[in-house]
């Protein structure tokens, strides 16, 4: 039998005890699975970041792959811990919002509210659920646990306002939704609204904060010294420069607005 | 058979081999172990800090489990490696005062000197016993080694001073123990001095730094916006922000004195 | 059967997803791993650095384990994407120079270009090679694919320019190639070349920077509070200062270059 993989995500930093002991909570329950740390540098509380995360990597990891995923202000209050079933992997968190990138792509998921605290450590604090609930579920699930013993059903989970890409006759409209470590800007534009706005990349330029990123490359390595744009390893468009940093070159951060337009219109702007 | 499980905690750092190298050399003895990083952001040195961390995690993990920590400014000097035994977990590491919040537990613990060579590294260096005396005893441990094997007994270890709570009348004063990466600021007043003192936590109030903290709660969501104090997951008591640092708010940090005292009290210091 | 390790070493950092899709993609191919994060805190497009750090922990990890090396400036490009295997360890990632310290060592090594593209994702991005290329090419090894299966022979593979230490007639100038946690200075000069030298270290002094290192100590514990120099743990020549930081007290970095001689030449510089 493959053993089981649990990531996990969280805000908790790499200085504290706290994901070690959500790991030490999963492996009293079993040791035998693969524990995978994503990242625990979700800046603190930021549930978007946390969600625009979970998005990146959950399609990277094999069915049976359980995603724990703890970023939770409102731990101890009114929020529920829940559970995802989607594409044979499933999500362990707080229903915050965290997994709204998943059940946005199609409506074939499955939630359950963790209600069932046969599957919680003895004595659960209020303060640290990740520990406390999360963690023991996640375990639970690996050592064989079925994902409708967990609770009861939920037919709505919470939702994160979305951010929508605007199409425009000749333009797109986005905004920039992570800097990754390389500098680089990572858009929400996505192939598809290429694809409906029948623009081509190669007539195409960025106009982001009062800046032109004129020049498409399909790789890194095609870059010169000028900014460029291209499609990142998840088909997202972003705008990067060679063996730099676009986030300090442009002075660009989370946030900004940036608009896609055939370049004679750039020009005029 | 139940696969053991070896925690690492250390202030190696994240940017160097060290880490990687004392993994090697567990893995160069059993493949059959989870490795689970605690922190390895101990400030360099920090014999206390290090002795704090490990008394947050020990019990989040089950027994068998090996609980590694190198935090060993004297390497190759004269302080002994050791290896102490206590509810069913080992921990292997210089004898410096790091395991002083165990043994002060109970008198139910039992230490050895690693004087045992055998379960050395061959040619072990002066200056990384972690790579070549800590870590291979700790393989060892997990491929089935006795406790009693690793080398002669030990009937004392190094203690920290201990950093005492004092149980006034009507207060308790204690002192901010560590910061985390939400800035919540960690006292060593704990549960059992609130019963000791006959003090209800409602009735009091917390002055730190010539600030005072009102206000108590049970969970970070019942907080407004002011600071406020509450138990943490492992039973010590806290001051926080609710989606904030107190660190950062009240400009508070390890070391500061805190009294906990009857608000009437409070008012009128 | 002994199950096999996967060590990672990237500039990907701890804030991305990129490691976790990495991992996500070799436990597509086996969940009989264990996963071993050396640092992703190379800094970003750091060829030299990766191959300095990846020359210090190889052979802390026993023969069978797959060294996964993903520093990858020139991704999508023309260079490779090689294996090499030496002393029973197989290194995977980028022909671009990281795996010069290897085979700088002996000609006993082997390489292959990774132009078997049975060992691929489907799908491959031209931005991510480590998580489509050089990671499931590693799982592939691990689950038990053949050194040869990978891809064509290759007799070169690219070599960084060497930086030589210069053995004079009563001196050895070397330089600092890196910087550790503590502040540590470690130098490019091994025992070696004391001993071709014929120079023994109690009669000799570091000139660095302007300064000089004159006292020479077996371990860390011996120095008192003056800057000393000693063998590192790997052999190299390092200097450093008890309980604090040498790059900080004598304000050196990496590049710098260093001699070491006779004391009482060195009072005479």
């Amino acid at each position: 039998m493959n053993k089981s993989t649990i990531t996990l995500l969280s805000d908790f930093g790499y200085d504290d005890h706290y994901v070690a002991s959500m790991k030490g909570a999963i492996l009293a329950i079993t040791s035998e699975v693969n524990l995978v740390d994503v990242t625990h540098n979700i800046p603190p509380q930021d549930i978007e970041a946390a969600a625009y995360m979970l998005n990146q990597y959950w399609g990277d990891f094999p069915q049976g792959t359980i995603h724990l995923c703890v970023v939770d202000p409102g731990v101890g209050g009114e929020r529920k811990p829940i559970a995802v079933a989607f594409d044979g992997r499933v999500y362990v968190g707080p229903d915050n919002g965290i997994m709204t990138p998943l059940v946005q792509k199609s409506h074939r998921w499955k939630a359950r509210h963790l209600d069932n605290e046969g599957f919680y450590a003895s004595n659960p604090s209020s303060t640290f659920h990740g520990r406390d609930i999360f963690a023991p579920v996640a375990g639970h699930l690996a050592a064989g646990a079925e994902f409708d013993e967990l609770g009861s059903k939920l037919l709505d989970i919470e939702m994160l306002d979305s951010q929508p890409v605007l199409m425009g006759s000749s333009s797109i409209q986005g905004r920039i939704i992570h800097v990754d470590r390389f500098g680089n800007l990572i858009t929400n534009i996505r192939k598809q609204h290429l694809q409906w706005a029948e623009l081509s990349l190669q007539e195409c330029g960025f106009s982001a904060g009062g800046q032109i990123i004129a020049e498409y490359v399909r790789t890194y390595g095609e870059a010169g010294t000028d900014p460029v744009f291209l499609f990142g390893s998840n088909g997202y468009l972003e705008i990067a420069v060679r063996n730099g940093s676009a986030a300090r070159g442009l002075n660009l951060g989370r946030g900004t607005e940036v608009v896609l337009m055939r370049k004679n219109k750039l020009l005029s702007v």
